[in-house]
């Protein structure tokens, strides 16, 4: 951390500036220059307030030099994380699959589970084009009170009735604390939505629960932010941690979202775990999620979450963006191609 | 609701949307353009699923032409909301306070409860500049797992004799649901702070518990979708609902966030709930924070939530940001003159 | 500057640092710390390319610690500047007016001259409500080849005849370097419009012509780089700038930009260059400019640039956010009040 | 065009309505919906001033059916543009190449010419690597006056000699109208920078020019304000425009923009114009480029264009986004296998 002083600080507010840094324990080094003096603090600055720090007197900015992640961080954990979907562990019938190694994760299913017959038909579809997981919303966070708010319950018994009949492990969203034990009971994944991503209650519980997570950016979250989300989970013992880069808000209205695809090689640049797209809701246009799906392993995506309905115009939600069976399976082939060029496989 | 077809869509594709707008029970209505056909839809559209609508064979776009929240609106109530704050009724021996008439609510005090003698100071400073409410958080959501995070119930505690002794009505920001039995004892409002704003779990609990609401705009969250969180707590039976602009995230990086002036006008005119504006968040510079509260209170803000410290240079959050005692009362001293000018009293 | 060297840099890439920092003129001062080595660079950093230092083995990155700009900032010159707008020297029938000072500048007028009648209409209404200069388009930058482009030289003489009529200065924006004999023939301000705040060689051109300019800030341009621009104009000769926040792009659509109030007090405390606010650009919406009208003049803008026309209704451009005679005066008497609330007057 | 009136809008305002869209030479068509009145209008709506028509009484607001582009449609031209760089017009010495087919087109280069060793070896580099033309600016534009701007003529004569050595047609920037006789002296393609993407006078006089333009989007455009400037070069005659995704200014600082790789498919299907990436700027650093390079072909760009230095850290300018030549390579290899899994060649 280094302290810039305003021009003309006084000796004694400089003074003020290095008792105080002492007495947090670290220690100082002086730095004068022609306009100003720079204090450096030499120590591990993470738990120091420097905010506070900056609102003395003659300060006139903190400049912090360490980030402020620490778990994530590949200089805390330089080989990649590899997580375990294992389902077998509870029924003992269908194989499970690894998040980040060689081989991408392809997770696709529909927006909502909308009913038993269609999260089944939904399965069988994506199995059949070679994805890896099943995703499919009980629970869903909606814009309007007045919107289909998923099946609850219901939904999760069907979800786990395709995973009987496809072996694929299941992802489903959680919005409360209090819906851990039901949802660990049915699913396989946990994913924790956009607009969660900062509701630091539901990323404590999910971090004590220890149970596999898929953690979306906010929205309106840098990647920064992204990372220290996923430190709380980390923090409070769960290491099964899958980051989601689904677009963020941008000017652009185009599409409903801008994908960041300067995070996929940033984050894997910066942190060891592995690092999920989410095309569908980058985009928000069906028509545009093969190209950006291919994009993103391109880039280095370590898997995909795509949305796939097998009638997208009878969707109760997010049908814009859902892929048909037969686009979906096709968008697979061309998956493999890029795959193979980046040296990954499906 | 209008449905655009792409150009060159043809008569089936025509008939099918008819036909499924038909069986959803609204009229349609159609005109012929030179190169597009366009189908009107007669109804209530709220209820409408349009992305699955818009994923039809030969349909371009869909044009919403409601509004997509009722209750909030003024279309459906004209007047100003008032809402009386009123701990009378829990202890006999204070006075509330109206948000949303003629009188500003200003609200003032700490970021965090950091201790007994630092909330029961700063009660006494804002009672004396003439403040109306008492700001404080007992449980804080901070970007690090690794930052102060709230003294918790003890908090709670130092609030409710912050009250008593000053008579001042307490603010108090609500994590989770389950939080309510235990802040509803102690304070007076619940806030929901931006990265809540889209918490539809803790927007659900804090409908049906029907106790005053303080609803901060997500930093990433357009006015509409403000509407539609405030039009979940009206929804599920709570009508004591404030909003309030506390900055967005945008490109600037001078400021911590953008105030949003434009959106005291356009909710004045949108909503008939009351309008506060948090000058601190909005700045992240205690220096700007005066300029900004004026410029509120001349925008027609019903109030405002501003950071008080006595001592922001060892504040343990938000220093940065904080007003010291003697700032804030030459501030109120301003707002006076302004409110006067506006034709409002503080 | 601060050079910030990776963790685990090699002696051999901080010495080559440090000599391409000595070979610059530079004193070096280093600092290590626990995990990173810092070399502070003392002089005026300004000219040096930080970008190319950052490239070097070892560097993680800098932190330029002056401002880049230097003329238009206050340590340069701390009292405000004060800029007269004088057409009495070249007709010597009208008065002109101060810009910076306590008085507060009114700028009104239509987007777009779009005749004879219309300009002396609106120039009469104007000087009639209180305003002090008058503004109209000769050219228009517009975003579509299809839209009306403005009556070129037309305009601009009807202008001339409108300040013979009411002895109002001209504000009349430029687009290109080759405009300026005739614009400065005509006008008494050239206003840069949003879109050409970084047209380099407008700016060298207009700093060349010593001629008063209202440079606004673009629409996705950061404070700093509005004051960039304002010191190419300043550095090539030219201190009779006026800055202009116009709101800026940000992920809100309900109203054309969000206008970034927080940037009036911090222009105000960064420079001393007069700081005037656009609130018709600011909003696009008639009926929000008079709230934002008053809470600029509250935050403390010297003046206003303020879209009027008589018949908004029948303008060939920016009618939607144009003010009515009626309602232009009605803001003015407003503004008188809050203006004398901040010690300012109209 | 769709007019929809306020709730409540009287039988006199809806004619007087209907009258003026009549007066423009419009049919309208009136469908009478539970809560408002919508007004149809066919026709070419493109050079209708929807802004005035919003502001009569009792108009909500106007919907736009049409795109406001034309010549940059895929309606009006469905097939790609091939643009054929032709140097071999001039000088009779060296092969063209052909932008927008099935072999991708790089441009690589230096950011700025600094001498005629540094651009003669960057050109030798990057034509033994594969790249298809050479980029290299004689004028810069500098956020700051005191940074390095540019050798001007001299420049141009390096280039026009590196042309000569190794067949490599010239890109670079122009920053004036009055520029245009000099640089088409030289150079083969004129590129139009982020700042200046709605520079009116430059996009009117490069269109009148009929030179081979690449038109980068502005760092705050949207895609449609895009094709709206490439429309004007368009209009003006000139249909040899590229267009240049170079990434979107966000509220992410880790990167120095946002590439927005939604763009690539999206203007692929509203535009017949080809559509080039700059992953340089995109990113702001050296170590994504191969990565959001890789992505950029695979989502279906056209070509790219990137920044290479023989000696990055010592770089006048744009060192930290700079490839070195082993990694450009390195790079072209990478891009061979991808371009090939999605059907292209390079």
């Amino acid at each position: 951390m280094i302290v810039i002083m305003r021009m003309g600080a006084s000796a004694e507010e400089i003074q003020s500036v290095v008792d105080r840094i002492s007495g947090l324990g670290f220690r100082t080094h002086m730095s004068q220059g022609e306009e100003r003096t720079i204090i450096g603090v030499i120590g591990d600055e993470r738990p120091v307030n420097k905010d506070s720090l900056a609102r003395m007197q003659g300060v006139e900015r903190i400049v912090p030099i360490l980030r402020p992640y620490k778990l994530a961080s590949r200089d805390f954990q330089p080989h990649d994380t590899l997580i375990e979907i294992n389902p077998l562990a509870k029924t003992g019938d269908y194989r499970g699959c690894t998040v980040g190694g060689k081989r991408l994760t392809i997770i696709a299913g529909p927006c909502a589970v909308e009913s038993r017959e269609q999260i089944l038909e939904t399965a069988q579809i994506v199995k059949e084009a070679g994805a890896h997981m099943l995703r499919g919303g009980a629970y869903k966070p909606r814009t309007s009170p007045y919107s289909f708010q998923g099946l609850g319950e219901d939904a999760l018994v069907y979800l786990a009735e395709a995973r009987q009949a496809t072996g694929l492990p299941i992802v489903t969203e959680i919005m409360a604390p209090e819906q851990i034990p039901l949802l660990t009971k049915y699913a396989d994944v946990l994913q924790i939505g956009t607009r969660n991503m900062q509701n630091y209650a539901l990323l404590h519980a999910v971090g004590e629960a220890g149970f596999p997570v898929l953690l979306k950016r906010g929205m309106m979250c840098t990647i920064e932010e992204l990372l220290m989300s996923a430190e709380y989970i980390l923090s409070h013992g769960n290491r099964k941690v899958m980051l989601c880069e689904r677009g963020i808000r941008t000017f652009e209205t185009y599409t409903r979202n801008t994908l960041d695809i300067n995070a996929v090689p940033v984050l894997k640049e910066l942190t060891h775990l592995p690092v999920i797209v989410d095309p569908s809701h980058a985009t928000g246009k069906w028509n545009l999620v093969s190209a950006v799906s291919r994009a993103s392993v391109a880039a280095g995506a370590d898997g995909l979450i795509v949305e796939v309905h097998p009638h997208p115009e009878k969707a109760l939600s997010d049908g814009g963006q859902s892929l048909r069976s037969a686009r979906f399976a096709e968008m697979m082939t061309q998956l493999r191609r890029v795959a193979d060029a980046v040296g990954r496989t499906l």
